[in-house]
């Protein structure tokens, strides 16, 4: 029914997350509406996206060089590791300016279910990382789900003999969310991790 | 904070409508996922879209030729011309596949508050057309906003001494809405519009 040419731009538009026919073909209209030099950097950003950005080879965030921007930043603390599921959790910590340390990205978690175990971590990449590094404490900041805490309890083990404190992320009531909208598991281990003030 | 390909291509996201900073975040990390051919099709489509799709030279609806599918399409009813706002709308209609005639695209409606006056939209290309095509009836397609109105009007004044019959498509009750939801404008002209059943 579209021209040729606007229907491929929408089942482009179609795969990306969160993007349904609707909304695709709302996209596809605003690209011809957009000017022609916006059109064209969109594309070649596509392809240079793709094309140039890969895994640091210390840390295995996205990064467009062979090193990221923070295991090249000599003040980041390399005392203490993040360990995250994905790329996208570093920027997340690194939005709230508060750590100082450097990240591990699992790019994954542990999921029986998925066929996803341990071996398909990179979790020795990670060992020799903390070696390498001399890293004395390790936050692991997974999510709370069971395969987040299946990763949390595997890494704890593999780390025992490593001789660094292990911690892992608060979980809890969110800040500024009210009571009433927060599920029952959270309050509990918001209950069980009270503090003293 | 971002690597640079990164964040330029989340900017890009960014002048999609409704897309915002998180969404773009989420649909550049996205894009790192897909599979390398994925990405050059898209990268390809967007060009070759905004390059290529240009206006019907008919009814101004898009297309990627010089005449669109349905006016080269000789098996529509030229007596009939549906007169819209914008080529999505010729499309919408379409997607209910009960108008079997032809569509006129203003690309724009009557809006003095934005400097829009009647000589900026095709009016003298629609008369051609509704000449050239010996339209017998036109009816007018464009939401029920002043601007809209202020539109139709105008063309019926314009058409006058053209011998066709002019229509303005029903406003009422949404089909399947909650009457709770259908506000007070909508639900005046569902009433003063009711047909004897």
């Amino acid at each position: 029914m579209y021209p040729d040419l606007l229907a491929r731009l929408i089942e482009d538009f179609k795969r990306l997350p969160g993007v349904g026919e609707k909304t695709a073909e709302r996209m596809a209209f605003a690209v011809l509406e957009l000017d022609e030099d916006q059109v064209n950097n969109f594309s070649k950003d596509l392809q240079s996206a793709k094309k140039n950005i890969t895994n640091c080879v210390h840390c295995n965030s996205i990064s467009d060089q062979e090193e990221c921007n923070i295991c090249r930043n000599k003040t980041r603390n390399s005392d203490v590791l993040c360990v995250v599921e994905s790329s996208k959790d570093v920027f997340l910590f690194e939005k709230t300016g508060k750590f100082e340390g450097r990240y591990f990205v699992l790019n994954g978690l542990i999921s029986p279910i998925d066929g996803i175990g341990p071996d398909e971590l990179p979790l020795k990449k990670m060992l020799d990382f903390i070696k390498k590094n001399k890293v004395k404490e390790v936050i692991i900041a997974v999510k709370g789900t069971i395969e987040g805490e299946t990763t949390a309890l595997y890494i704890k083990k593999i780390l025992e003999n490593c001789n660094v404190c292990i911690s892992r992320i608060a979980s809890g009531i969110p800040v500024g969310a009210e009571m009433e909208y927060v599920d029952s598991l959270t309050l509990e281990s918001a209950l069980l991790n009270r503090k003293e003030i």
